[in-house]
């Protein structure tokens, strides 16, 4: 591993717990105006919405637009799919914004600054610059660069994302290695001569999660946190 | 300045010695060789082909190339004009990257932690992001987004670079503070609509400077450090 310089993080479910914090988000903005739901399922719904949208953009059916305005278009959708009406534009736009304020799984703020005092660490996301921006502030993550979708303009699992990434830290494929929670992104980056990790996060999509449990293939390095992390490549 | 909730920084000259550090440099790759000069000079003459080699990006005599490709080129030209030849494409990279591990100011670091209590900090520079990463890990710069050159593809003070970043962070140019010891970058982002920062730092060119050693106009904040910036914003 002497040869890593950076490490490339997914952020949703791997340094991040969107699922959370979106269901409270959703309760806080529509609790208090008498909806009442499953909020868990609310944000999941959000969720699911995620890959088709971007979808859209992959496969040049729609120009590239960044992830903010993809979750708001999909926010609008899932409000109608669960029945709830008459949020302002101000309101949809804010609500929007819980993505910025995403809580970090605990080791994330501390296993990152343990990784960034060897290598470089970037944020390689579908998560446009301002979502990351604020999110990292919310949780105390500090990264060196922000890479992925919004300097790309593609998304993951596009290898535009992972490549345009290495090349604007001025390196090569196998001095960069892809840190995520799910099989098809490290499938990606692998593809593309990258090193791959694989860090577990069983509860991601909940306590029911069936998905992205274990490593679908030898990674180089698969762990349980980022702290781990940090430990195995020390 | 209640309403600034970004702070762009110029780096150059702003948040980094460039001068001392690249003489430095050159000393050390070319001292060993036998070449005997003054550093400070042959830094001079690098640095004076920054501008009209941006200039042809920015003219549109040529397409946007990064700023270590600039750098490498010019170095090869003022070799030449100093007489100092024999050096190999892997030397001459070398030596190029003496602009990725160029020593900040002694209030930059601190400064810029103190400022990003309160503010979003992002570079704002002519320089891409390998170099901006790579400096601010030299200099233990902490930065929440690399804005600028790399991201706009277009080069200071065209408008596209301080309107990328405005746009990268989802916010209006009025939130938006550009923080600069230079009167020409400052010209730029204010008629752009963001406020203004000078610092004063008399000695970028060394002792005998004779540019920008005053603001030319009456900008939003006047300084003499970003530790005093820092203070003057809280």
């Amino acid at each position: 591993m002497g040869k890593i310089e950076a490490l490339f993080f997914d952020v949703f479910g791997t340094v991040v717990d969107w699922r959370s914090s979106v269901a409270r988000a959703l309760e806080a903005a529509l609790g208090p105006r008498g909806v009442s739901a499953d909020w868990a399922a609310m944000a999941d719904a959000w969720r699911a919405r995620y890959q088709p949208a971007m979808e859209e953009v992959r496969a040049g059916r729609r120009p590239f637009v960044v992830l903010d305005v993809l979750h708001r278009e999909n926010l609008e959708a899932v409000l109608a799919e669960f029945g709830v009406g008459g949020l302002s534009a101000a309101e949809l736009d804010a609500l929007t914004r819980a993505w910025h304020r995403l809580d970090p799984w605990p080791d994330s703020a501390g296993g990152l600054a343990a990784l960034r005092r060897a290598r470089i660490v970037a944020a390689m996301s579908n998560g446009n610059i301002a979502l990351m921006v604020n999110l990292s502030r919310h949780g105390g993550l500090v990264w060196d660069a922000i890479l992925g979708a919004e300097l790309a303009q593609a998304y993951k699992p596009d290898p535009l994302c992972y490549l345009r990434g290495v090349e604007a830290l001025g390196l090569q494929p196998a001095q960069c290695m892809m840190v995520a929670a799910h099989n098809d992104d490290l499938r990606a980056a692998r593809a593309l001569g990258l090193a791959t990790a694989f860090v577990r996060r069983p509860t991601e999509h909940g306590p029911r999660q069936t998905t992205d449990l274990e490593p679908a293939a030898a990674w180089d390095v698969v762990c349980d946190s980022l702290t781990e992390l940090a430990d195995r490549l020390s």
